[in-house]
């Protein structure tokens, strides 16, 4: 299993508190040692930062905890490899482009068989499940927009599609295409909205605490979503298994009900 | 204009010294302040580091040069802006894939009039006319090929696209898929192979000299390619305007002579 973490917001924030918590479980405090990776959206680009050595150990990963980088969107992962070998090809997050938007994508869990679906545009560089999920995933979204849809109907098709390829294991998924940040729970994902009034906040990973008083300002809305709740002093919502939830500028959004499956009208003979 | 540095080596090198004196030309030794980026394959896998930031004044370029990362292919870039305005997703190298192969791409001229010509699968995030040349070049490749080809034929082709791109203006260009570094050069672009006996060398842009000697074995080959030479005591070959080379291993690798079109033979009536 591996950890994820994900921020959106509404201003341009850095993550360097949270990924202090999280680095240190890639071989200190948890045991995905197996690499890591993290994604930035700034403005309509994405800059990803990726390293297959252990986070906790990792040059790379000291030098992003100590260089704030604004982003509204970030998408990281550490890894603790079940298929695949120790590679960088095979360190989340993963990334291709549709509709001139860089998507970003992280898993945590298993898909059994779902290397047997098959690609269309996109094909894996790496080994890993995870890898050829996301290209079967925007694959099935190209297929049915050839243009970008509205937010409303792009959240409807990425929770469809999640819920099929969690039908085949575990599907703890983070996803971004700069816009919206999809967030699919099969087991454990737990998420946190910081907005005023600010408080403090202590990491659970380590020795360090923040007062986001001191560092924002009162418009201000940050979401953190975790596979396990960073801090030990927040009230975190631990998602429901199978569910969806997207956000957008920092806040929540409302995802379409799904609809009953339409009834089939016969005329009258 | 832009700066392009490229490497391809038979054993995986480290780039510091020749990166070294190209970071000061980003906005110290010349003009190209307006972003730079990176890319590094290792293995089958490739990443990535960018910044819209002048890279003689960028906290991640002073962290690439200090981190010897090694790499068989490298593809390097700063820019001074002419087309797209300075932003995260104008820095070059852009990237895309392509049957499984992480493919990079780094481009120094205009190409006047690309953007009128059409894609298909890939489509630019940002508003270079760079990134458009890539995405045509790439949908061409995807065309002609279904699935890879030979690195020979892949060769061939790179090198007839390339020529279309250069017809319209200037392009001088760095492209990897992992296996081959491709170059074309419009107007300016040097290369030079090091290999045993390994001598000194001494950078034009930085108080700095390396001996190549001390940190090689006799069977290494690396070649560097960049706009202007990078060092001022070793035998850099300059390219001839509208020339391909492509290397592969840190060697150079010949091309099929382009054929001459085919003479249609008529039936004798």
């Amino acid at each position: 299993m591996c950890e994820l973490l994900g921020m959106s917001a509404n201003v341009p924030t850095d993550i360097v508190f949270s990924f202090s918590g999280l680095m240190r479980r890639g071989g200190e405090t948890g045991p995905h040692a197996d690499g890591w990776g993290i994604a930035f959206y700034e403005d309509k680009g994405c800059r990803a930062f990726h390293d297959p050595r252990p986070s906790a150990r990792s040059e790379v990963a000291r030098f992003v905890r100590d260089t704030p980088i604004k982003s509204r969107i970030v998408i990281c992962h550490i890894r603790r490899a079940n298929r695949g070998r120790i590679a960088l090809e095979n360190t989340h997050p993963f990334q291709r482009e549709l509709w001139g938007r860089p998507w970003s994508f992280a898993h945590n869990g298993q898909l059994k068989g779902v290397k047997r679906w098959r690609l269309g545009a996109y094909c894996p560089i790496g080994s890993t499940d995870s890898e050829h999920a996301f290209c079967w995933l925007l694959d099935a979204l190209r297929a049915r927009f050839a243009a970008p849809p509205s937010d409303r109907e792009l959240a409807a098709a990425v929770e469809e599609l999640a819920r099929r390829l969690a039908a085949l294991g575990v599907f703890n998924m983070l996803l971004s295409d700069g816009r919206s940040l999809f967030c699919h729970c099969s087991t454990k994902l737990a998420w946190l909205t910081r907005r005023a009034p600010f408080g403090p906040a202590t990491l659970v990973d380590a020795d360090l605490a923040a007062d986001f008083e001191q560092e924002t300002t009162p418009d201000d809305v940050v979401t953190v979503v975790a596979t396990r709740p960073l801090t030990r002093d927040e009230a975190w919502t631990v998602m429901e298994p199978g569910s969806c939830v997207v956000f957008r500028q920092g806040n929540r959004v409302t995802l379409p009900r799904r609809r009953a499956a339409p009834v089939t009208r016969r005329k009258a003979a």
